[in-house]
């Protein structure tokens, strides 16, 4: 199962709002539910939403014909896809891909969408590979397996299929070498708990979810062997920018001497950005910190600071874990 | 209003379960009621346990004198309490100070208790002095006022008034010395969200709420001028339990070169605990990470590791403050 695929001409999605709870498939034939979809985030992370602005130009052209569209007003819908997340740079990237295949017609629009999903699942399960050869490389084969700590979902539900750092998982519980996950819970949007801890439960694999506080003594503690995350954005020196509360682990690695290994397709190089200095961190707000589902849990009027994003320096980072590569920034390579 | 306290004949406190929304007192006359609202942490606190501990003796003695106990009922009581949680070394040194008593007589117990809370009270006061000068000493007087990075609880709903860390900033705050506390929220219990933000909101301070994940890269990005903090116990090399994510505010302020400072009453320093790998880490359970007020995050079935405390080493923290002294663990010294 795909967290988002092209199904007799309409896109489903797994609705991320729902779960842990309810597993629900959501059929898209509308150009506007799809932007709705990506607003309200039941569907996110960086290659599912460049899977999503494919599939909406493949979308767009289905509801055209459907009901009668101009040339235009297909071009608007498709603009309405590229513009649901504006600084979600995949999504307009997905967009771009099978615009370009819109002089061939339907079939070729299809076509180059399918072959997004289909090369970022390849990428993904390559990424799988070559990141549990560097963990057995790293830390060896320990008795009851490897012990992994983690951070928001990088798994399938952030991509098409399999996952990136999660997909490392993924790709050593197939081999009978994953002993556990500990899952931080990824305060305020609680990613870990609600969506990573579905996927290794689904999974089959042993874990534990752990509030995002504990994790930097727990490694000091040896409950993991490497620590082993995504990213959002990395620089070409190799700082890396990851959903906040990464860095931390970073840092308490490196104390511990556990190996800090981040798992991202080729894509999320940015060779543009020198260093994580230049890299603009989104603050989202008061809301999600202050208040639970609705309940105000701070004093009423208190106010937050609620960035996005850290960044971890590249000196604090093992190794980067792409389709194609290994790259050891803590030994000085630079990735771009 | 004090935190604790002992009023005819019974232990009162403010119930710190129903904060921030409800200031709500509540009269307690049975030992197993105070062990009790010790386990749910409806008083909580290293000093405040102090407090409890030392009450719940002469509340031993009263509901025993009341109900008829034997003296071995009444020594069992008070092993109750002092086993009711077991990182904070201040119940069982409560439960000391007025159990040495109780060969003096019921007048006796009780002097002594409330001789524990009248010097936490000025223990406080002094904590708020010496911290603020230290901290004016280590950061200047920069403008617009010391901005302060802090986790947990440390005021005085922690203590039985004023507060350890949180006092030093309510110090500052009545100089017009404080420009903005930082209050981390402090899962599983969102002490910070909750109480801290409640008491800073009480005093007119600025603050600003920020989830745990968030501290260490804030630090990083100069946020705060230092990051203060309390403790739960203090071994005698320096080493410092405290509240789970305090240790990685630790790593990220000796990166950043920002001051570490514990502010802690003596009765926190364990001499008999020579380093952080002896203190006992209370593990709390599942159910405080894998829900929220009764509803389940996490999927069903999901498994937790939540320990209570971490240890940050010695080496990475600048100074202790007590009520008698600073001591610099960074530079070489030992408190015990």
């Amino acid at each position: 199962m795909r967290t988002i695929d092209w199904v007799d001409g309409a896109v489903e999605i797994i609705d991320q709002t729902a779960l842990p709870h309810d597993l629900r498939t959501v059929r898209i034939t509308d150009v506007d539910d799809l932007v709705d979809a990506i607003r309200r985030l039941a569907v996110r992370g960086a290659p599912a939403l460049g899977a999503a602005g494919a599939l909406g130009v493949a979308l767009a052209r289905e509801q055209g014909r459907r009901e009668g569209w101009s040339d235009d007003d297909v071009a608007k819908a498709i603009d309405r896809v590229r513009r649901a997340r504006p600084t979600a740079v995949n999504l307009a990237w997905g967009v771009e891909r099978a615009s370009a295949r819109l002089p061939d017609g339907d079939a070729a629009v299809e076509a180059e969408a399918r072959a997004v999903l289909d090369e970022d699942a390849a990428a993904n399960r390559a990424m799988g590979e070559r990141g549990a050869r560097l963990l057995e490389t790293l830390c060896g084969t320990p008795d009851g397996g490897l012990r992994l700590h983690t951070h928001c979902n990088t798994g399938a539900l952030a991509c098409v299929e399999w996952g990136t750092a999660l997909g490392v998982a993924r790709t050593l519980h197939g081999r009978g070498l994953l002993g556990r996950v500990y899952a931080a819970e990824t305060r305020p949007l609680l990613q870990g708990s609600r969506l990573t801890a579905w996927e290794l439960d689904r999974m089959g694999a042993d874990y534990r979810v752990v509030v995002d506080g504990a994790g930097p003594s727990l490694i000091t503690r040896g409950f993991a062997h490497a620590v082993v995350v995504g990213a959002d954005r990395i620089a070409a020196n190799g700082d890396v920018a990851n959903k906040v509360g990464t860095y931390p682990l970073a840092l308490a690695a490196d104390r511990a001497g556990v190996p800090f290994v981040v798992v991202a397709p080729e894509s999320t190089i940015d060779a543009a950005t020198p260093d994580g200095s230049r890299i603009e961190i989104e603050d989202r707000g008061d809301d999600e910190v202050v208040g639970w589902n609705g309940e105000r849990v701070a004093p009423a009027g208190a106010r937050a600071v609620n960035p996005a994003f850290d960044v971890t320096p590249a000196d604090l980072v093992t190794a980067i874990v792409t389709e194609r590569r290994v790259v050891r920034p803590a030994g000085g390579e630079r990735p771009a």
